[in-house]
C-alpha cells in the first residue's frame, strides 16, 4: 500500500496535490483579501541543515543498538523529513527552510529491545530521543526543547500485526504500523478498527495511542484510548507491561497514563486494540438545522437517547455556507444549504442500518432537522482525508490556515463556542483583514462533545507566525477561560503546554513530573513535552 | 433512608439478617462437614481496645480542623465500628474481638476545607489517615500497614447531591452519600445513577469512585469508573482539580489515576458523574445453559453482538445448583434447573425492553439457551443484596464463606476458571472436607468478562484464618498466573498488594511510588495500601 514518503513541506503523498478551486480563489481574494504568496517554499536540496552534534562513536552505538548501520540515518533529507511535524506554523518554517529543530540522526530499531538498547545508549550519553510515528503532530510533539542532541526514534520498522485473538475480538500491533495497513491487515481476518481521523493516511497505530487519537466515526467505535486493552512500552528504566482484563479494579488504570503520554514517558512498543466485524454495509446522509444551537439538541438528543449513528458532525453555519463539508464545492456558497449542515454515518447490517436511520428520521424532525439525502453524506466520506491537503494549497495561495479543538460539556458547548469564535476573530482582524472562523462538532458523548475551529485568513507579511501565535494563544487562554480542554484530539505536545499547566494545576503537573522522573530519570524522552524541560520553582 | 450503623460484627441492618434455611443448615452438615459453632460474637460492650496514641493536643487541633469537637471521637465503640472492613477475615477477627487495627481516633469533616486541614495536622504529626466511606472494603483497604497512630477519616457529614446539570445529564456529589439516599435525591431530579453493586445498601459514592466499583447492571450504565467525568481530590499537597470535559487528549487521563487509588493518593473531597433518566420500565428473566460453557459462549455474543441486557450474568453447574442466585432456596438443590442459569434484566421503555428481549429469545436459543420465563430472574432481582447477610447466618453456623474474583479476556476465561477453582479445592480439601466452590459471570464486555467466586468451607478449628489464608493466596497465585487481573472490582487495599505487585510489575509499582511521594510525602495516606509501606529495595 503506502510506499511513498510524507510531502516534507506539506501534507501526505504530493501525487494527491489538491488544486485549488477557482471558487476559492475568488473567495480568498474577495473576503480575506488574501494576495498570491511572495515565494515558493525553498527546494529541498537548497536547504541548509545544521551538522549531526552525535559523535561517530555515539552513531556506532545506535548503530549497535539498532541492529545495524543502515538503521541510523544523519543525511540531511532524512533529518529534514524528520524535523517538527505537520501545524500550519511547523509547514511554514520548513518551507522557509528553516531546519533548526532538525533531528541529529534518525534511528530505526526494529524491536522492542533494540528501542531498549536505543534508549541505554541515549541515557548514557544524554541525547534526547523523539519517538516518530506518521510525523503527523500538529502541537509540536515532535520539536523537544531545552535539548542538545536529539534522534528521532522512527518506528516505521516495527509494523507488524502480530497476533489476532478472534475469540476476546483484540488484536496486537506493532507500534509503527500505519493505519491504512492495519486496516488492510485486519480486514484479512474480517475484522476493522473503525478508526479513521484526518491523518488516516499516515498516522500510526503507536501515535494513535501516544497522542489519544479520535477518529471520524468515535461515535460507533469509540476513540482510540477506548479500544486500548494492553501496551509495551520501553523506558529507560525497563519495560512496563499493562492490561491483563478490558477493565480491572486493580489500582489505578496505568495504560491511561501511557495513553497521551505523548512520548514522554517512553516509547510504545506494542498495542492491543479492541476490534470489530468489518461491517456490511455503510449508508451516509445530511440533514440541515436551522441554527448551530438546534443542530447541537439534535446532536446531544442522540448521543444521549439515541439512535447513535457511528458518525456524527454538525458544521455551524459558517463553515456550512463556506461548504467545507464538501472540499470540492467550497466557495460555491451555492450548495444550498442555509443553517447548518449535519453528516450522520451508519454502519452494520442492511437491517441494522435501516432501524437506525428510521429512528433518526422519527426524532431529527421533532428537533427542527431537515433532511437532505444521501449525497451530502458521500460527499463528506468521499472527501473527508482532503483538508490537510487543501490546506497546502491555501498556503501556496497566500492564505493562512489552520485548526484548533476543544471539549466540554454539553451545557458549556454555547459558552466554549461564543469565547473560542471572538478570540480568534478579534486578535486575527487586527491584521487588517477579518478571518473565516468555522466549526463543527465531530465528536459527542453524552455528557458532552468536541469543537473543531478551522481558521482561514490572509497571511500577515510581516510577520504571519508571529500573527497566529497571538491569535493561537488568545484561542488557548479562551479555551481555559471557558472551562474546556486544551485538546480533544490533537494532544498537548509543546504548543499546549502551558495551557495544559492550567488544566491540571500545579499538583497535576507536579504528578506528571515524578511519573516521568521515575521512568526517565535522565529526562531524555521527548524533553518538553507535557512537562517543562526544566521544573518551575 | 438509611439512619441504622453498619452491624459491628457483621453486615448490614441487624434488622435484616437472613436466618439459614433448614435445608442450609442441613447441607452444611452432609456436604461439608460443618459443624455448629463453638462460640458466638464477643459482646461489643466487652471488646477491649487499646487506648489511643493520639495526645490530646493532637485531639483538639483535629477538632479544629474538623470544625469541632464533636467531631472527633476516640471512644470505644466508633473506634471498633471502624476496624477494618467486611472480609470474612475481618468480621472472624472482630467477632473475636480482635481490634489490634483500631483507629486512634474517627474524624468527621464536614468540607473540602476541612479535609484539607485534617491532613494537615496529620502531616504536622506523622498520623496516617484512612478515608473511610461505608467501611465495605473487603481487601484490607481499611487496615494500614507500617503505621503508628492512625485516623478512620469519616466522610459521612459530607452527604451531599451538589448539583445536577440536567443538559450534560451530569450530577456532582460529596463522597460520603450512601448510594440508596443518591438515587433517591437523584430521582427527584428524574435520574439514576444505576449503579447497584452487592454493597449498594452501604457503600458510598466516594468509595465507589476510589475502589472503581463495578455495579450488577454493569452491562446497561457501565462501571463506575466509567461514569466518573470529574473529581476533587484533597492531599497533604493541596488540591486537584480533574475533569473539563467528558473526554480529553491533554495528556494522560489523571482522574484514572485517583480513580482506584484507594485513599492511597488523597481524599476524593467531589464526584461528578454521568445520570441517567429512570427508566419506565424493568424485566427480568431467567435462561438455562446446558454448561458454563455454552452460557459462557451466550453472554460473549451478547457482550459482542447485542443485544445487550443491563444484567447479565450466568452461574455455573455448582452455584445453579446450590441455588445461589435465589438465596431463598439454597440448599433446595430442587429448583429444577440442572446446568447453568443465566440471569438478563433489561430496563427502558416497554417497547425498548420488548426489542431486546425479542432479540434474545432469537440468539439465544441458537447458541442452546432455554427460556426460564420471569421468575428466576425476579428472584434474583429481589434477593440481589442478601448474599453479605447470608454470610453471617453461615458463619454463626460454623462455616466459613467468602469470595473473590477476577477477569481476563474472553479467549482466557476456562483456563483462568479452571485454575482458580482447583487451587480453591486443593488446598481447602487439605482441611479435611471439601469446599462448595461456585462461580458467575457478572460483568461482561465486547472483550472479556469478570468470574466471582464463592467458597463456603467447613471452619477449621485449629486455625480457621491461617487455613484461608492458604487458600486465597493459592487462589491470588492461580490468577496471576493464568493471566487474570488481581481483582475486577474489589480493589487492592493491603491483601492483595503483592500480586497487584506482579499484576503491574516493578516499574509500575515505581510509578505509583513516585505519584504517591508526590502528593503524599509523609506517606500518611493509608499506608500499606497499594503500596508497601516501606519501599523495597
Amino acid at each position: 500500500m503506502e510506499t511513498r514518503d510524507m510531502l516534507w513541506s506539506g501534507w501526505g503523498d504530493p501525487a494527491k496535490a489538491t488544486p485549488l478551486p477557482e471558487s476559492v480563489a475568488g473567495l480568498l481574494r474577495e473576503m480575506l483579501g488574501v494576495r498570491p504568496a511572495e515565494a515558493a517554499p525553498v527546494p529541498l536540496e537548497d536547504i541548509d541543515v545544521p551538522g549531526t552534534r552525535l559523535p561517530d562513536a555515539v552513531l556506532a552505538a545506535l548503530a549497535a543498538a539498532a541492529g545495524g548501520a543502515e538503521h541510523v540515518r544523519a543525511d540531511p533529507v532524512s533529518r529534514i523529513r524528520h524535523t517538527r511535524g505537520k501545524s500550519t506554523p511547523d509547514l511554514m518554517r520548513i518551507r522557509a527552510g528553516e531546519t533548526s529543530d532538525a533531528p541529529d540522526a534518525v534511528v530505526l530499531p526494529g524491536s522492542h529491545d533494540e528501542v531498549l538498547a536505543v534508549l541505554d545508549v541515549c541515557a548514557g550519553h544524554g541525547v534526547a530521543v523523539v519517538p516518530f510515528g506518521g510525523g503527523t503532530s500538529v502541537v509540536g510533539g515532535l520539536a523537544p526543547q531545552g535539548v542538545d542532541a536529539f534522534i528521532a526514534l522512527d518506528l516505521r520498522r516495527m509494523d507488524a500485526l502480530v497476533s489476532v485473538d478472534p475469540v476476546s475480538r483484540t488484536a496486537v500491533f506493532q507500534p509503527g504500523l500505519r493505519a491504512p495497513r492495519a486496516e488492510e491487515l485486519l480486514r484479512e481476518h474480517g475484522f476493522t478498527l473503525g478508526h479513521f481521523p484526518q491523518s488516516y493516511e499516515w498516522a500510526t497505530i503507536g501515535g494513535f495511542a501516544a497522542a489519544r487519537s479520535s477518529g471520524q466515526a468515535s461515535a460507533g467505535y469509540g476513540r482510540f484510548d477506548d479500544m486500548v486493552t494492553g501496551l509495551t512500552v520501553a523506558t529507560p528504566r525497563g519495560t512496563l507491561d499493562l492490561g491483563r482484563a478490558p477493565r480491572s479494579a486493580a489500582g489505578p488504570d496505568l495504560r491511561q497514563l501511557v495513553l497521551g503520554s505523548e512520548g514522554a514517558f517512553g516509547v510504545i512498543t506494542s498495542v492491543t486494540v479492541r476490534v470489530r466485524p468489518v461491517p456490511e454495509a455503510v449508508a451516509y446522509e445530511g440533514w440541515r438545522f436551522p441554527s448551530f444551537e438546534a443542530g447541537t439538541a439534535a446532536l446531544r438528543r442522540l448521543a444521549q437517547d439515541g439512535p447513535l449513528p457511528v458518525v456524527l458532525r454538525l458544521s455551524d453555519e459558517t463553515e456550512t455556507a463556506i461548504g467545507l463539508a464538501d472540499p470540492a464545492a467550497i466557495g460555491a456558497l451555492s450548495s444550498g444549504t442555509a443553517g447548518c449542515l449535519a453528516v450522520l454515518g451508519y454502519e452494520g447490517t442492511p437491517e441494522e442500518i435501516a432501524i437506525r436511520r428510521d429512528a433518526a428520521h422519527v426524532v431529527l424532525p421533532e428537533l427542527d432537522g431537515e433532511p437532505l439525502g444521501a449525497e451530502p453524506g458521500d460527499k463528506w466520506r468521499h472527501g473527508r482525508f482532503n483538508a490537510p491537503y487543501l490546506r497546502d494549497s491555501l498556503l501556496d495561495a497566500g492564505a493562512f490556515a489552520e485548526t484548533l479543538e476543544t471539549a466540554t460539556f454539553w451545557s458549556g458547548i454555547p459558552e466554549l463556542y461564543a469565547a473560542v469564535r471572538t478570540a480568534l476573530i478579534r486578535v486575527l482582524s487586527g491584521g487588517g483583514t477579518p478571518p473565516l472562523v468555522m466549526c463543527h462538532i465531530s465528536h459527542v458523548y453524552p455528557a458532552g462533545a468536541s469543537l473543531y475551529f478551522t481558521v482561514v485568513a490572509a497571511q500577515d507579511r510581516a510577520d504571519a507566525l508571529g500573527h497566529w501565535e497571538k491569535a493561537k494563544r488568545a484561542a488557548n487562554d479562551a479555551i481555559i477561560d471557558a472551562g474546556g480542554t486544551i485538546s480533544h484530539h490533537h494532544g498537548v505536545g509543546t504548543d499546549h503546554r502551558d495551557w495544559y499547566a492550567r488544566e491540571i494545576g500545579p499538583l497535576g503537573m507536579d504528578i506528571l513530573r515524578a511519573v516521568k522522573d521515575s521512568v526517565d530519570p535522565q529526562g531524555i524522552l521527548n524533553p518538553g513535552v507535557l512537562v517543562a524541560p526544566v521544573p518551575e520553582k
